[in-house]
Formats: C-alpha cells, structure tokens, sequence
C-alpha cells in the first residue's frame, strides 16, 4: 500500500471510531465526511460498512489488549488490574455502540479478525488478574470465569443505564470491594 | 372479553412468553402451536408480532415488581433484597430475548406500558434496598443509581457471557460482598 493510501486508511478508521462510536446508526457517509476524503475513497478501502466496521472493532480490541499487555509488566500489579477494569468499563459505551452496530448491518457475530482480537484482550485480561491476585489485591477464590462476566456485566450495565462517570465511579467501587480480599 | 378468548390470550401471552424468551427470532406462527391455537386468533388478539412482544415483556415486568412488592413484606429484609436480586439475574436471559425480539422488531424502546411496569419495577426494587440499608444488610453508602446499575449489569454480564448457573452464582457472590457493609 502506498504511504497516501496508508494515511487515507488510517484516517478513515479514526473517523469510523468516532463516527459508528457514537450512533451505531450513523452511514459510510459521516464517515467519509469527517475522514475528509470522498466516499469513493472509503469503499475502495472497505468494500462494506460491514467490513469498516470490523476493522474498527478488531483495532478497539487490540489496542485493549496492548494496554493490558503493556500495563502487566507494571510495578504494582493491584493498580494494573483496576485500572485497565475502569478503562475497558469507561470505553465500552462507543466499543458497544460498534459492535451493535455491526449487529445492524445484519452479521450475526464478529468475524475471525475481532474474533481473534477479543481471545487476545481476554487472554492479557487473564495474566492481569493472575498477578494481582498474587500481588494480594485481589481475592484469590475469585475465578477468571466469574471476573470476565462482571468486566463485562459493569460495561453493559454502565452503557445500559446511560451513567454520568461519577455513578459510574460509584458502581465500580462496589464491584472492586467485592474483589478485594476480605480484610 | 369473554372467558373462552380471555383463556385463549392467556394462553397465547404464556406461549409467546417461551418462545420468544428462547428466541428473539422466532416467528407468531412458533406462537400459535405452541399455544394450540391458530394464526388468525393470535391476530385477533395482537394485531401485530410488535403489541404481543410489547405484552409479554410487560406481564414479565409487572410480576418481578409484584414479586418485590411481595418481598417487601419479609421479616428478614436483608434476604429478600438478595433474593430478588438473584431472581431478576437468573431471569434475564429470557427477558432481554424478548426486549432484543422488541427492538429486532423495529421499535426503538419499548412501548408506555412496559416503561410503566419498569418503572413500577425499580421503586419496588428500592423500596428492597432501603429496607435492606436499615436492616444493616446493604452497606449504608450505596445508592439507588449505582446498585441498579449493578442490577442491570450483573443481568446483562450474565446473558451475554452464556454462564452456567454455577459461573454466574459465583460473579453475584463477588458483587453481593461489595453490597454488604464493611465488617
């Protein structure tokens, strides 16, 4: 791909981030519109909404997963697991946006890319919790099975519910004394 | 409505109820066998698969309300707030099948009854939880907003990671001790 290409590419998914983030409603259009490139330009990149899509989901997940790799080489492995928890919870809002929106297109399910994406967000979320339970900052009969359901559960809820950040907050403080350990 | 068509919309909202709480995409017709009657009188009753789906989900709402409502009598506050709570989790698959069926069917939010039974819903549920903070059940400082957004979310965690019973017992145990008061 030539470097001009590469940069029309770059920039139509930045705009598709934000476009599809906020109205899973939103058209190929928007995009093009805020990517100031013609719509021309963003199907000979993404042959469908669909496709563009994906690619921005796939790119959410996997920047997910480089923060949780990134914060696991941390001095403070308690600090690491809550603050990646409170940011997937902060970000789920327009990450959900863009997979219902994908659901809209009429795809069912994410497809290999997201797919692998989402394994590899999970997996770092995993060595994540292993250290701070370690470390001593989170209950150790705590299971990933039940852990990764309650990631999920307080994005879901927090988008669900339309909370302003400080309930939000608020929530997240009563599901992090839950996974403390008993003192 | 005499008793032989209030017997046959009963028994229309109980099979619509379980088909449609399995499966968002199952059709009136599902309906009309499992109910033992035909197509033409599940149309007699709801005109569209949209004012049957809008009644199920109402009757769904207006019975966890009267459960909590029920609850609210309980000797032991504290138990029947976590009990309720546990009901509404357990519960959730079925109802957001049918609130997922709702939105499939092309209606952005649900209708004025079923917000009026969501909302009759969530007073009876802080009626639970207030009476739950004065038992000492609840930690004191935990407030509406934040606890049914843990509601919502455990609900939500819940059916969106397929967990077993097992799984999902084991996240509320997690979020049932950030609930109950230091110790």
């Amino acid at each position: 791909m030539r470097a001009d290409a590469r940069d029309n590419r770059a920039r139509i998914m930045t705009a598709a981030d934000e476009v599809f983030g906020q109205s899973p409603a939103a058209s190929t259009d928007d995009v093009a519109k805020l990517a100031g490139v013609g719509i021309a330009t963003v199907f000979r990149h993404f042959a469908t909404k669909t496709e563009l899509l994906e690619a921005v989901l796939t790119l959410r997940l996997e920047r997910l997963r480089d923060r949780a790799l990134q914060l696991a080489g941390s001095a403070d492995p308690g600090a690491a697991f809550y603050e990646f928890f409170t940011q997937v919870v902060s970000e789920s809002a327009s990450k959900l946006a863009i997979a219902e929106a994908l659901t809209a297109s009429g795809v069912a399910a994410a497809g290999e890319e997201a797919r692998a994406a989402g394994h590899g967000m999970r997996e770092a979320f995993d060595g994540l919790l292993t250290a701070a339970q370690k470390a001593g900052a989170v209950r150790p009969d705590a299971h990933f099975p039940e852990v990764y359901a309650l990631l999920i559960g307080s994005s879901r809820g927090a988008t669900a519910a339309r909370l302003d950040a400080e309930t939000r907050d608020r929530m997240l403080a009563l599901v992090y004394d839950g996974l403390k350990p008993p003192t």
